[in-house]
């Protein structure tokens, strides 16, 4: 595709992605209204110098249209003592939330802070400090202003349009996000590639000279190179993006290897063949039929885990999710279980992990392997297994090291499920949604559910065929 | 146990296995027939300086009662060519064999010789060089006569019937012979253990001191330690014993980590709980029934490769038969068949090659590990599996190595070695051999075969159990 070509297509993605003077005007109205609420409750408690300010993409001018967050942050001068602003900055947010839209629900992250919902936008008020370049951090939200400041400084409103092209590109094949679900690329990281290679082509030619591990990006050239091999050895993630504001923190440190692996293989591709469908996906649905014939055919067995979801905040919900996944998934490879994919699908009030096993009963004996012949502990394996009820034979030498044919604990996955999961180091809060509520789904109950639940459908086929509306015309060419 | 229990139940078993006054007799009538025919036809040959000379265990008197091996050289000056010793050694050899025996075969080592059938007794002529001492062997079998005399030389009467004991172990626990069949201790060496280390008891224990690929024993102590650490590089056998009459000779060669790990097995358990057992095993009988059950209850396939036996020499035999088994065996696993035992059975007439798999059907779908990500052939992978029909999955990256479901060719065992057999790279007679005529047999067919045959029936079920009665009282306990 020749240049020209690329700039029509990614002209009118722009044109459908950039808010509208609509938009703007009715953003603009909503943050008006909370900054004029905060500056009155400011006003109440005596508060003179601090003051409200929208932060974000909103601040940067890096929004798409379909954006529904706006953040407002309340900054006070360093002058203030800590407590003081984290009470005194909590009790304005909550106030001025209750006022403009009746409701407010408490966050965390370091400090209390406050998300609303008013007319359709997530609004997030966040009390912190004011400060300066160079100066010290006091809490980590204290950073935001001068990522808005640095990108503003930094991007020219063509280059803003690039970012909203890559955020829309990354948000269309799923990896834009630095929570933990996504484990993707954040808005600054996205802002902070379009101020280091220009524009959003560029980016996505640079992504494929990426070296994981070893791609160190220093936007404002600051370190030397000695620094940079310093930086690699410190910071073990896939891609190393140096924060100009603060040249000891890492941008990137949030990316997935996994999702730097799917930018590259879709800008690769897309780099080959443009489409529409890396911004917009292609609308796909699935019928329950083509599913149980995917399942049939393959030949496989899946199980699923479902229980209810806890209701905790998102990041700790999937930090959580994801490492009772991973012990789901030992426990059954620790029993000789062969697990050949594993996910886990959350709506937010009921969670399934699916494992999909190349076989869920397995045979009773099992070749076990024993220490080398001739090792220190050759001795004990073979009185360990003189005379034991659970061996099918006597132990034997082949090619020098000592096996055993055993009688297995578990030829059932659904058995072994039964019996060890909650002893399998799951996470406490899906821990205990299990022990109150539990079934283990074996294909027909996973297939009714997907029947009853299209997002589950969805889940399903795209684990098990890893769709990507981006590779295929049509998906028949993927089974 | 005390020392005396031990030497009242070695004693016994040596009073069955020494022969009696008539089986000397016996032996030496055959031996005399023989060496009188050969004398003869030598001297029909004018060949006056060359004589016969039995050799073997026979020669050192460490035979057992039932051994029917008779060994006789034809011993020729080294003044003659080897040509003649060749060509008119085999000729007398025959004509001496045909006039006993009234029959002969030819066999074939390095040169040719005869062997043949005598009220009961294989017979053996080989024709050769008489050297001494020190000098160097014209052929391979020339080192025989001395050491012959070697062993005479060192072992008293009494040792000579330790030998006895050790062999008929070596033989009761599956070990005993050089032969590619077994891979166990040859007689010599037997008698060189004994030799080095007094009697009987004092192998088994100096047995568990041994360390694989590490000890060298050499009886003539003439090898420095830097001579002893080249020979370990050198011979990289689990054990290595320098022979006494050619020091750059390992006596042990032919010896197999899994015999030598048997043998140590056996010896410790001997040492542990002396029996009967060990020297003569306990007579065992397996039921069909108790055969299917067995196999019932691991759950597991099996699958029988039978074809007939080549007719070639006992060594070429098994080399060929022990070759194509592993490639059978490979060919299973290099196609995902998970092939936990192996083994090969032959009675001269047919060939079965057994295999034990976890499952003789698996699965379509198969989780196919492609390039790490960021590798130089990442590229290669993703565009292979763009658009393969073979592919339930497009490409994913899991913890930063590429992945990909992919259709398995065989999912069935029958189907694979139907096709595939025949270029897996078997040895040439068993190919020809299979090219005839293949019975791939499956479970029942498996048990029909052991109904008919008994020896196929315990064959079956010792490799299965690695049965030996050495270890339990009754067999019960094994399963």
């Amino acid at each position: 595709m020749n240049n020209e070509l690329y700039s029509s297509l990614l002209e009118s993605i722009l044109l459908e992605i950039k808010p509208s003077k609509s938009d703007y005007e009715r953003v603009r109205e909503v943050c008006r209204k909370f900054t004029t609420a905060i500056e009155k409750k400011l006003a109440e408690k005596g508060v003179k110098d601090a003051e409200p300010r929208v932060e974000g993409s909103i601040a940067k001018d890096t929004w798409l249209k379909d954006d529904k967050d706006i953040d407002i942050f309340i900054l006070f001068p360093k002058t203030y003592d800590r407590e003081f602003v984290k009470k005194v900055g909590y009790e304005v947010a909550k106030e001025a939330a209750l006022e403009v839209a009746g409701m407010y629900s408490e966050e965390y992250a370091e400090h209390p802070y406050v998300s609303t919902n008013y007319e359709g936008f997530k609004v997030e008020i966040v009390p912190g400090y004011k400060i300066s370049f160079g100066e010290k951090v006091l809490t980590a939200v204290d950073r935001t202003p001068l990522h808005t400041a640095y990108v503003n400084s930094k991007l020219s409103p063509v280059q803003k349009d690039q970012v909203r092209l890559l955020k829309k590109f990354l948000k269309g094949i799923g990896v834009y996000g630095a929570e933990i679900k996504v484990r993707g690329f954040s808005g600054y990281l996205t802002e902070l590639l379009i101020a280091y290679y220009g524009d959003f082509l560029s980016v996505l030619k640079a992504s494929q000279t990426w070296k994981p591990f070893k791609t160190v990006i220093d936007v404002e050239s600051k370190l030397s190179s000695e620094e940079k091999v310093k930086a690699i050895k410190k910071y073990k993630t896939p891609l190393i993006v140096i924060d100009p504001v603060d040249p000891n923190r890492n941008v990137a440190s949030a990316l997935s290897i996994d999702s730097f692996a799917e930018f590259r293989y879709a800008a690769y591709m897309f780099l080959i063949k443009p489409s529409r469908k890396f911004f917009f996906g292609d609308g796909i649905n699935v019928s329950v039929s083509e599913l149980a014939n995917l399942i049939e055919s393959r030949e496989s067995s899946i199980i699923g885990v479902e229980t209810d979801c806890p209701q905790v905040p998102e990041d700790i919900l999937w930090g959580e999710l994801y490492k009772s996944l991973k012990r789901i998934k030992n426990l059954l490879l620790s029993f000789d279980f062969n697990v050949i994919g594993h996910n886990v699908w959350c709506n937010g009030e009921r969670v399934v992990f699916v494992l999909e096993l190349e076989r869920d009963t397995i045979t009773s004996v099992k070749k076990h392997e024993g220490p080398p012949v001739g090792s220190a502990n050759e001795i004990d394996f073979l009185l360990k297994h003189l005379n034991n009820p659970r061996d099918f034979s006597l132990p034997f030498s082949e090619n020098g090291k000592w096996y055993v044919y055993m009688r297995r604990k578990y030829t059932r996955a659904h058995d072994l499920l039964r019996d060890r999961l909650l002893n399998c180091g799951l996470s406490k809060d899906v821990r205990e949604a299990i022990s109150k509520n539990l079934h283990i789904l074996n294909k027909t109950e996973l297939l009714e559910r997907a029947k009853k639940n299209r997002d589950f459908r969805i889940f399903l086929f795209k684990w098990l065929t890893k769709y990507r509306p981006w590779v295929y015309d049509s998906r028949g060419e993927c089974k």
